[in-house]
């Protein structure tokens, strides 16, 4: 079991010719969740050689364009490849208001689309094995980040298995399923497996700047996607003017999270050469990663 | 004097990997008038090195995504590039509703939009020595296609001049400007210049099943842009259901409109290598050209 991180663009405000709005893909069993779907993303994900039908969810960050103007066409894309299953798709507050009015260019979509305004209509999702949870993000209009976190089973225990009586026969089964009845009897995987055991966690956040609720949201993740709008720490005024943050602040954040990795996204079309900032947040973050669009990475269970 | 005609994009439906939806621009005198803008159209923009600024009219044909999902983008990026004159829209009924939809994700912009909707607000925009004329395609729902005329004056004609008593000092302003007051006398271009002379024509159409009307409008133009959806003839019956030409029905339109020249532009996702059916237009229509991104071209006055 693992998740598959994909940076589909990295680029904050406008693209640039060579770089697509700040967009990330994760992929886990078949299914798949895309967070921020700015112009261009659907042409990034073909880029990327990645498929429009098994996301199930869209977790918008907040409503400027550059985070959500690609969702009419990414709509259509899917219904282009057969999708029929409802979409969901997660936002601040102005969710439908906002997705309404755009789909006035994307009518009669072959599936449903499931719009969920955090906090009103959730204050988290479950979906199979993933859960995410939004938490609000500092950045002057309605702001989320998100935590995806992979939930781990925990270990087939053959002692609790033979206490509660559970036949072999469907002790594989009751490993991948939460019950199974069986003759007459309904079983649950509680009786075959041990305590959960250590999931994964990602953290998406952008636009923002640092605060104390990302930090605490952000805590223990096994990767912090964060945005990176400015290089150069002279750019604090602007960074506070506009809601965004520096590489060193989000090296800052990184460490006092205590996350395992950090990604820097959503460049400001201004810095053209992220790299140029790398040793500087490494000195303050050492497991920092300047994102480009199509980097990915697998992450696995610790054992 | 000149037009500057460049295709950003010739994809139809959906863009490709390296394929952008249909986009046309026109660029005359430092202005210039942008037809269609699906997703993506502000990054053709810059990969063609052309600026946002000067772009004083867009033409929208229709309110399929793929012709106009990249507007809010595109307002944007034109503020970002410090545009303030108000700018044109013009488009089928219904204009306005799009539009002011659509800008909910690009609220605040710093210059105003006219919004002009064919018929009932225009029947053609005249702005400064181009003249732009919507007609009626044929594609299910409303859709335009667009005549851009470039005015040419007459000939300096010197012994009209002097008929007239235009002093000698005003000649030269006289053939730029329509009138001038020189000494308390107001004099006009007609007292020196002669019968206007032939001037260009572009005729962009897409998307449409090829009519009489479209034949009409496009009579004599220098060039048509029009679709290509299909390069097979096979594909009739889908060219029909779907409201879109064969490559073999545009040069059969572009032959009995006597156009100077053809060019086809918005292929479908499915028709990966236009190419292939370059011979079979060439024997309907001789002087067509199959239109790829930033094919871009002059048209000059003929003398």
């Amino acid at each position: 079991m693992m998740l598959d991180v994909i940076l589909l663009g990295t680029g904050g405000t406008m693209p640039l010719k060579n770089r697509w709005l700040s967009s990330c893909l994760v992929k886990y069993m078949g299914h798949s969740v895309l967070f921020d779907c700015g112009e261009g993303t659907q042409i990034a994900l073909k880029q990327s050689e990645n498929k429009f039908k098994p996301i199930d969810i869209l977790c918008i960050t907040h409503f400027h364009a550059d985070h959500i103007s690609g969702l009419p066409g990414f709509l259509l894309s899917m219904s282009n490849e057969g999708r029929c299953e409802p979409v969901t798709i997660i936002g601040p507050v102005g969710l439908k208001r906002v997705v309404q009015s755009l789909c006035v260019i994307a009518p009669g979509l072959p599936f449903g689309l499931r719009l969920l305004e955090y906090p009103s209509d959730i204050q988290e999702l479950v979906f199979g094995d993933i859960k995410i949870t939004p938490f609000q993000a500092e950045h002057g209009i309605p702001c989320l980040g998100y935590n995806l976190k992979l939930h781990r089973a925990g270990k087939f225990d053959i002692e609790k298995a033979k206490k509660h009586h559970v036949p072999m026969k469907i002790w594989g089964q009751l490993q991948k399923q939460k019950k199974v009845l069986y003759e007459g009897v309904e079983y649950q995987s509680s009786m075959v497996l041990g305590a959960q055991r250590k999931g994964l966690k990602i953290t998406y956040c952008t636009d923002t700047r640092p605060t104390e609720n990302i930090i605490a949201h952000a805590k223990n993740a096994d990767l912090l996607i964060y945005e990176g709008m400015f290089g150069d720490n002279e750019k604090l005024p602007r960074a506070i003017e506009t809601g965004h943050s520096l590489f060193s602040e989000a090296g800052e954040l990184a460490k006092a999270a205590g996350v395992k990795k950090l990604w820097l996204t959503h460049y400001s079309p201004s810095l053209t050469e992220p790299m140029e900032y790398e040793n500087a947040v490494k000195s303050i973050f050492p497991n920092t990663e300047i994102g480009y669009d199509g980097k990915q990475e697998s992450l696995f269970f610790s054992e």
